[in-house]
């Protein structure tokens, strides 16, 4: 067996820290035969409970765990770290402006994206789930001057996999007959999944469901979503949003010729703004993110990209006092 | 692929239930190739919860999960089911007379044990992991009488986790390198994790370990760590009885050839008395649980060993009139 593979994962006492870290230990985002070590990072206040979730670890006697580290001291989390999965962040809550979100934000993700640019393996893989997750990323980013943007990435396989659900629903098919439905730009309301280029069974999507389902009710269940679960659970997404997270690191590592959705730096493809974190159709050949190319958009698409983009434009220039 | 398999949950929107579907619904119980149909129980109170995390589950787009029923009837959670897993009971709360702990649990496994006998698949595997699991275990077998007492086991394997991780701690070692620490009698405090035939990387626990060690420390740890991590994290553990729930249906259902801890009906064996749901170090061989005979057991064992089953006809004798 190779050394073990460091993984870090933040806000690791939080609920979906608490979905992710079992299955990621039992083998399931990096493989049945990958021995790991996990570096779990928390803010003060949550050590105690983190303990208790590290116990919990202990008292699984995985295999594939060969240590359990618990810290909250971002370089001692992010040290040596192959596969970063920031989870932790400070979501908008109830009355809180704009200003103060981005404030609280920019200082988890400044000093994180500087921890990790100091202390991380130079191919660490980077997943931002914690919200807003585009933009958390944008500031990792560019607070980490010694790693490549091909370092970041932030997750919209949640938004894909419920299309994928919502549109097998719909079309009475199986889940696995749904292929080629990515998610574009902002992991927001503002997401655009693209159904003109699903397919159902083999079929065209949009030869098989209408304009105005997808306009009118598609999008608008796939953006209120998350609401709904809150609605019906009482407490947001976690065992859902620590699925995704598993799929998109797995698929990064393992590669996958399956078009999937993750949002990482914009080159400029179709059009977006250079260094954005945009959401793509990709795919991954040879341990590199391939943004699907030869997609045309029609008009919708075209304006509906146009508003998610504007968004994280919107953002970036709101983040951009706090990147120096 | 073969026809779904049908699998029950109980408490499916507790804590447990939410740590246990998802690594069900991945496929890491019944095997990856393995396609299955949830049937999830709740109470009517729950039920909302129940369907958040219907919805959490639909998000997540698992191939393997053609259905799933979310219901508060007993008889339509147990229609056909193959495997069962009652995590769903009324533990002892704060202040609770025994008396009204065995009532509340008689009401709830004697209707399970009923609609068992009356709706599940004749093969069908039931793991109790709701607390106290062994006697409400022995409730539902005892109100099944279209069933065989080989369709019923309560978990230990929790314990036996928790004792694999100390014994591996305490010695320096990779808990892979632990074998044959088996629990036996009831899973609480009186039960008996075994090091007498425990091996550490092939040699004798107990000439590593000495016996102060095990009575002093590694039997209190064991026996209080329930305590220990509701103290650490605010709430008891879930993640790691759902992870042993999972590892103790997944070798039932696939067999293993080394020793594991279940709590079974006993036949008699080492003396305990018959029908009592007693965990043994067994091993699961042409589909069958089979406890490994020959082991002998010292006065320090045998003693524990009947203070455990002396718990056990306590509690047998105390829902006794509850089973007609």
């Amino acid at each position: 067996m190779a050394n073990p593979v460091r993984v870090t994962v933040t806000g690791a006492a939080g609920q979906i820290g608490y979905a992710l870290l079992f299955r990621i230990a039992s083998g399931e985002m990096l493989g049945k035969d990958v021995a790991i070590e996990l570096q779990l990072l928390e803010i003060p206040p949550a050590m105690d409970a983190l303990r208790g979730v590290v116990m919990e670890l202990e008292d699984c006697a995985f295999p594939l765990v060969k240590k359990v580290v618990a810290t909250d001291v971002v370089e001692e989390a992010f040290e040596g770290s192959e596969c970063a999965l920031l989870v932790g962040s400070r979501p908008r809550g109830p009355g809180m402006e704009r200003k103060d979100l981005l404030e609280a934000n920019g200082a988890i993700f400044t000093v994180q994206g500087k921890a990790l640019s100091d202390h991380a393996d130079r191919n660490v893989k980077v997943l931002v789930v914690g919200n807003p997750a585009n933009t958390n990323c944008f500031i990792a980013m560019n607070s980490a001057p010694n790693l490549s943007a091909a370092n970041f990435s932030a997750m919209t396989r949640l938004d894909q996999n419920r299309a994928v659900a919502q549109l097998a629903n719909k079309t009475s098919s199986a889940v696995e007959d749904i292929k080629d439905l990515a998610i574009w730009g902002n992991h927001s309301a503002t997401m655009f999944p693209n159904l003109y280029e699903a397919k159902v069974g083999g079929k065209s999507a949009t030869d098989i469901v209408d304009q105005s389902w997808y306009e009118d009710q598609f999008l608008p269940a796939i953006q209120q979503r998350g609401a709904a679960i809150i609605s019906a659970r009482g407490s947001s997404s976690a065992a859902s949003a620590a699925n995704a997270a598993i799929e998109h690191m797995h698929d990064w590592v393992h590669g996958t010729d399956e078009i999937t959705s993750m949002a990482i730096p914009s080159e400029g493809q179709y059009g977006i703004t250079e260094g954005l974190i945009f959401s793509y159709p990709v795919r991954i050949i040879d341990n590199e993110i391939r943004v699907e190319s030869g997609i045309s958009l029609n008009e919708f698409a075209a304006g509906r990209i146009k508003v998610t983009e504007n968004e994280l434009l919107e953002e970036r220039d709101a983040v951009a006092p706090l990147l120096n």
